[in-house]
């Protein structure tokens, strides 16, 4: 099969590998019919994270069953399904805790971006569609591989209910799935915080009610304007940097809750979390936890996640679709296998 | 007036100050009827905080009132009232969200272990009960002023419901007033942690269903034992130091949230959380956002957070009162003035 390996920042290479077999009775191959890059793919890429040998990579996908162990009993040869980036048991304390990303039998796969993938622990990890999905909603499909149920997952860690008023930082693929998930959790007021024009429209398409371009203190005077002077109820921190979750702890009001998906680099300040009474929640999404919740909304068309993916290629231009990324000249890259 | 003063560190005197006064139209002046010493009470009596000058002390009462400003509408001279140990507007976008701690025209006391006390902004902060209450219900009554609301804030913020696993760390009045928290919100195992017999024995009165002594690693494994081996849904830090809040954190599955009360010294492990999925929010306790769901509760008997004062003296013994209390040799002292 044609699989998507890094050798070294910048040097992404489709290769052939062996085809994945069955190693295990729980486990299904599943033939992907689309993948994506991620903006922690980027990690690598830019040279942020050691690459001590050529690795297989890639963790996002959508795909049609091709074979299944005997252990297998929800999904079938021939199944369009839906997988999250890390397998999961969802059948141990922890998942019904509803936890899956930190399943203690869950893992990662041995890269996505590639025709064909093992994925252990089928029946707790992929959810089937319906039936056979139309081609225009696969992207939609795709996103709930990881940066749908990762949006969702911010705005259900900041408690995000109807009336609120959110903020969301962070204008890429994750940031804008949370103003998607915002406004279907009843949002009354959701403010994108982006400088891009482009991801401006996206957030007014997706719901978002206001946009505010500044950062820093001028970034939070401007959400203050909007929110009665004291900040927002909740905010969404879909970056990772620090300057990014100052920026969402900053904007809500006394009380106020950060829905923290972007990977916290450094410490927090909990005296300055404390004497304002804030809070701070979040890791990394349970995909299978939100599945059963948000692929109807997918199916039924009633969200458009997939316009994210400003970018489609084919999977020998996967070197392209990272390219693209990394000069920020596409919100999301999808990958047609 | 008779009126607490700290000189330096240990060195606690009942002096004659003059009465206070109303001077601004919101203000009231109150006779208190029982005030006590609290565990921050201690921090200057310690010398962990400076003293620079001889200070009026103390900031939990309830009394009568004496005299209100013409602005005053909602209590009146002979009126039992209970207020917090911040006194709050109670009409400002913050205290509309129930963050009355962080109420921008907020503050504090010019000392409460004293006869008499001027409360700025009497309607927003003090509730009148029902009637002269029997004088056996007082002490549950000034729990209000702090404590019980603080262990309340901790259950609150924690996220606590019904059929929750709680693990609560800290024996003191905070920490016991959590446990009685935690059972009013329904929780159905309630986790002490405490190392004093005495203690163990209140936090069983009030509904602890379980108490492990051992901490660190050790209490870890202890509350995973009781938790299907994942730990706990919630957490509540009564403590307010590193040891604790990590007991906190590390008690509590992933997924699970930690309510703090403690203040933080120090800075909190924002990756430990992040890749475990845990939350924490706390702070200072918006009392009178409580005072109207709480109140009926002690003066219909249902909850008896009193019991926390294991020792009474008179106002005069006030000296005596911090030692008792500086030396563990009462979970929390009364005073009646």
């Amino acid at each position: 099969m044609k699989a998507t390996m890094i050798h070294a920042p910048g040097d992404i290479r489709l290769e052939t590998r062996p085809d994945p077999v069955i190693s295990e009775p729980t486990d299904a191959i599943v033939r992907t019919v689309a993948t994506c890059v991620c903006g922690s793919d980027l990690w690598p890429y830019r040279g942020d994270n050691d690459i001590p040998e050529p690795n297989p990579i890639g963790h996002e996908y959508v795909g049609i069953v091709e074979e299944v162990g005997s252990a297998v009993s929800t999904v079938s040869p021939g199944d369009f399904v839906v997988g999250g980036f890390l397998y999961s048991c969802n059948d141990c304390p922890t998942c019904h805790a509803g936890m899956h990303a930190n399943c203690p039998r869950g893992g990662g796969y041995d890269g996505c971006q590639a025709e064909l993938i093992r994925v252990p622990l089928a029946d707790g990890t992929l959810v089937a569609t319906p039936g056979a999905p139309d081609r225009d909603l696969i992207p939609s499909l795709l996103t709930l591989s990881d940066v749908m149920c990762t949006g969702w997952h911010a705005a259900i860690s900041a408690g995000v209910g109807g009336g609120d008023s959110v903020v969301v930082v962070g204008d890429g693929a994750v940031g804008l799935c949370g103003v998607i998930a915002a406004k279907q959790l009843g949002a009354e007021r959701i403010i994108a915080m982006s400088r891009h024009a482009d991801r401006q429209d996206l957030a007014h398409r997706f719901g978002a009610t206001d946009i505010i371009a500044e950062r820093g203190d001028e970034g939070v005077a401007a959400v203050r304007a909007l929110t009665d002077g004291i900040g927002s109820d909740r905010a969404l921190e879909c970056v990772g940097s620090e300057d990014a979750r100052r920026q969402a702890v900053d904007s809500v009001r006394p009380g106020g809750m950060v829905g923290l998906v972007g990977l916290p680099h450094g410490g927090l300040e909990a005296e300055r979390l404390f004497w304002r009474n804030k809070g701070i929640r979040g890791g990394v999404a349970p995909v299978r936890a939100y599945l059963d919740e948000l692929l109807p909304l997918v199916w039924n068309r009633e969200i458009d996640p997939g316009a994210v993916f400003t970018d489609h290629y084919p999977l020998d231009r996967v070197s392209d679709a990272y390219a693209a990324m990394d000069q920020r000249r596409t919100v999301k890259a999808l990958l047609w296998t």
